[in-house]
């Protein structure tokens, strides 16, 4: 395996999970240390030359400078965590530990869920049942982020908030007709002040 | 919140997600500090008692004895270990643990794959493109753990080995006809000592 001076990360400016560990990078000062490749990957579209760096074909899939390969997104955030002359994203133990982790987790299914949801309701003949799924679904986990905002607010920023913060972006990208933010006003206000952040100004995910 | 004596899981006989977190607490000698609750959740089937612990509506969902919630599988297996005593499937630092959350990665990734090629495949007008990209994926996934699978035999048995376990055994249960073991013979073995384990004995994925 070739030895280069930087991490390869295959990216894509659309892939809201690429842009978590991109936010990730800029947070922990180590955005220059990686080189993105733009790799294109869709539901129906398998990229037959990521196959050998990831079996699964997903992005963000990073290559260390030694040629080790680290995926899926939370993984690759832990690693740069790991890295960082000052790690800060994931809390080493404790309660605060897996409170960040099971943020990340409503925050990264979230994404899935709507990536899914998004899928279901362009095929020809979407599943009642899956559409009315996702909208209950979403409406549960605005709900529960809603009562959970001001403790966002209030705890260290981390890979929780991160994978929160570009859920809801994404509902501004993908699924703006929802208007997630009325009857939300802590939410809101929480999510406004994350993306102001330097390492969301960023990375903001666009159509190409 | 109410105070047990017993953690409490939202759980199902049919869910690879749930039988990794099984498997993790026999490992860990936690399995009686564990009440199950079955759940019933389905692609197009919302369990709108379960959204209020978890807004996804996904299990395994974990209620700690102080009412604390822990979800999804990864993170109730991390915090399993972190409670035991003698921590044992998560490497805490370094080379090993990324190489073991990357495994982990892979054998989740694989499991979701498949739940996703298996719901495809029963729709009346299934997407070509997402059926032929699945068995490329599956191909090169089978490929790469092969090529694994006598690392995987002597690294310490952890989180990654899990998940990968799980996948193939999968495999078996809904998607016999695909032959997994055929022309990968070190696969096999380490799969079939994988199996033999208590942990896997014990928790058995069954259709009910």
């Amino acid at each position: 395996m070739a030895t280069t001076n930087k991490m390869r990360l295959h990216w894509s400016p659309r892939s809201p999970f690429v842009r978590k560990v991109m936010i990730a990078a800029h947070e922990l000062g180590l955005a220059d240390q990686i080189e993105t490749t733009r790799t294109r990957v869709a539901t129906n579209q398998v990229h037959k030359g990521l196959l050998s760096d990831n079996p699964l074909g997903k992005i963000p899939t990073l290559i260390l400078t030694d040629g080790t390969i680290l995926y899926d997104s939370v993984v690759i955030c832990e690693y740069l965590d790991s890295i960082a002359a000052k790690p800060k994203l994931f809390p080493p133990s404790g309660p605060a530990r897996f409170k960040a982790l099971r943020r990340h987790a409503l925050g990264t299914g979230y994404l899935d869920m709507l990536l899914t949801w998004r899928n279901e309701a362009s095929r020809t003949a979407p599943n009642p049942g899956m559409i009315e799924g996702s909208e209950l679904k979403h409406a549960a986990t605005i709900k529960a982020l809603e009562a959970e905002a001001l403790s966002l607010a209030q705890d260290d920023f981390g890979i929780g908030h991160i994978a929160i913060a570009c859920a809801l972006s994404y509902l501004d990208f993908r699924f703006d007709a929802l208007q997630w933010r009325d009857g939300n006003p802590e939410l809101s206000a929480w999510h406004a002040a994350a993306v102001a952040r330097p390492s969301f100004m960023a990375t903001t995910v666009v159509d190409d």
